[in-house]
């Protein structure tokens, strides 16, 4: 099997289930406990929150939660900005914020009256900075802004637009959770306040994430009981996934650079592999600064699911939009968002890779695909349509 | 190393962690992806949920929402209820709740002008009833008792506090984190709404837990994002820690009876062992219905935390109320509304065991306490006070 989907998921390395085995059956103790047992788990602790803060470039390992993943976090720092100054009644997002910010704002707009900025983006993922400055006010509790897009793997400027948000007093969140791992992060040099991050996206278990809080940023943390996390987060700490996440980000750091080189020319022969045998079809985004490891491209007059799906009885495991969006049903958000043409949206596919990646593994998607959307299109209602590759002007698909 | 603070945190039985180990690094998907990797992810996901419904006596599994743990459960829980029926502003909670609850419904009462009504209990840990039944009315919006409690096992009658709410509409939620797997229990049999569980107290991992919602409850999920657990949850699901959680709570089902009567047997042990050595000492609430893995005892005159701190040096790992209050260096809560003296509540030490307890550790631990209990009083400024074991009015200690 052929694993392409690394933006919903990724395997935990082998090198990181080495480092949680422990925790489940020897240093299985509650780190709150004042016994050996209690140590040898605190231990763990600081040592995983120093290594996190070391992949985030982050001052103080203190500025460090640990969590459950990318949607509390980015829950956390939302709510929190929003009840630690209540005089300001306003937020401002990005048009292809992922469901976990995108829901709360809808909910908060709804019900308590918040007054939700949303900042479009162009044909290309880039956001519109002019409509960003003019959002910016001191109304604005909090701005939160993805780091990089999981759909398209679109980067935004977050440290420019962090910088902007100061001078309103305005305190800035970054849902950075397909960043994190994948693009070189220097919180220190930044003035992002809080950043979320999921580990599950970089080879650290699912269930177990972060929210960096940067030091000067009064936190309101929801949840309510013990004093774990300094009081910031209450319930038992999840060790095996924090000594999992820990590992990974020491892995991710090390190895990051290499990586994204290789992974990045992975990523360009597929792309342009697909495009060179298909017609009609667009890589999203590509004109902006991208992820190395994503390529979302969207195949005019087809449906992405039917793809996904035959590509799957290939062997090849790819995504249409973003996972945690199925079960809508709506076309993606994010293309819309994009402008990318109604008949091409339906038939976006995302191609996203990992350290786990192989040289094979895009050979059998490059052989693959081109057949795979003939058929396809073959049967379509819109067959006719199909044809000899055409150049296609991209602002139309 | 003797470790009997199987309250604070247990050890993730092994034949858990076989389960859990393909879930990392070879049916790593995604439950929400639409191909082979989602699929067996959601397949897993489907078998977990429905041992989780068994151990409960759930009605469906449908019911049962995989979260992080117990406090992120009692907070869903409660907050849900006050949402959901804004117009009753009161709670019912008991005096001896832990903090999941207990700081939620201080900070309600603080800054949401809720009104907590909180029930105490008598020198045995018994929940007034009296009480509880003055307090219920048509203005609660849910009641919140545990289930039993971590420092000194007491059981409370939940069922029948369920079926007293109901008589008003009032929600029932129980905090079951030290109950389930410990107690049999059956929803379908009684008018419990809501119950919150973790998996790290019944051998499954830390970081993972579940909300039971019976189906009848309407529920307003405090965190916004995806689609996940019928959006009752959003966040990737915890794959790894759910499928431990589903195969410790077969397990538990499985062996529950057999393990209580050993377990119940081991304890009882240890405490008449104990008792019969050491004078001015009382094993709290034992005069009334508790888990069989339980024994607080109170050792008038010393502090806790030193007896904590030589048995851990004698290699025996016990706790002093309860781990998730460490930190806040108060005496407890629980004991102090036990009326248990004052001088004996800051020597109280938990002994709590679980199905990795053997005989051998018992032993090691009737012999290890009566000496350190004598060592700590000579020392101690009561010291004068220590003396041949002498017969203690309960009530007094
Ligand atoms: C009775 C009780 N409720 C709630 C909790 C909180 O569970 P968790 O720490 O898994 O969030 C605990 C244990 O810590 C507990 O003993
Ligand atoms: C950009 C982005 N934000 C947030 C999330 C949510 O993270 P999690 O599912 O771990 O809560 C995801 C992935 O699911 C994501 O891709």
């Amino acid at each position: 099997m052929v694993y392409l989907d690394a933006n919903a998921t990724t395997a935990v390395d082998p090198r990181v289930v080495d480092k949680m085995l422990p925790l489940f059956t020897e240093t299985y103790g509650n780190p709150s406990s004042k016994h050996g047992f209690g140590e040898a788990a605190g231990a763990a602790l600081r040592r995983a929150r120093e290594q996190v803060r070391a992949l985030l470039g982050a001052e103080q390992a203190a500025e460090i939660v640990f969590n459950s993943g990318g949607t509390e976090g980015a829950n956390a720092a939302i709510m929190s900005a929003l009840e630690a100054s209540p005089r300001r009644r306003e937020i401002i997002i990005s048009a292809v914020e992922h469901p976990a910010v995108l829901a709360l704002c809808a909910w908060l707009e709804k019900n308590k009256g918040i007054r939700i900025h949303v900042i479009p983006v162009d044909r290309e993922g880039w956001l519109d900075l002019a409509a960003y400055k003019a959002a910016l006010s001191e109304r604005v509790a909090v701005v939160s802004i993805m780091w990089a897009n999981n759909e398209t793997g679109v980067i935004f400027p977050v440290p420019e637009l962090a910088e902007q948000a100061k001078e309103f007093g305005a305190l800035f969140h970054t849902d950075a959770v397909q960043a994190v791992g994948k693009l070189p992060i220097d919180l220190k040099a930044t003035e992002i306040d809080m950043l979320s991050l999921s580990g599950h996206k970089f080879h650290a278990p699912k269930g177990v994430g972060a929210l960096y809080l940067r030091s000067s940023v009064r936190f309101k943390p929801q949840l309510k009981g013990g004093h774990q996390e300094r009081g910031r987060r209450p319930g038992t700490e999840n060790m095996p996934g924090i000594v999992g996440l820990g590992a990974a980000a020491e892995l991710a750091a090390a190895h990051m650079d290499d990586e994204n080189v290789r992974v990045r020319a992975l990523r360009d022969r597929l792309e342009q592999g697909i495009l060179a045998e298909v017609g009609q079809c667009v890589a999203v985004g590509a004109g902006a600064e991208r992820l190395p490891n994503t390529s979302t491209i969207a195949f005019s007059f087809i449906e992405g699911e039917s793809i996904v799906l035959l590509l799957d009885r290939a062997g090849i495991a790819v995504s249409m939009g973003s996972a945690c969006s199925v079960g809508s049903f709506e076309p993606s958000h994010v293309l819309t968002a994009m402008h990318v043409a109604k008949e091409a949206v339906r038939g976006a596919v995302r191609f996203s890779l990992s350290r786990d990646t192989t040289e094979a593994d895009i050979d059998r998607a490059i052989a693959a695909v081109p057949p795979i959307v003939a058929k396809l299109r073959a049967i379509s209602p819109f067959g006719s349509q199909e044809g000899a590759p055409q150049a296609l002007d991209q602002a139309h698909v």
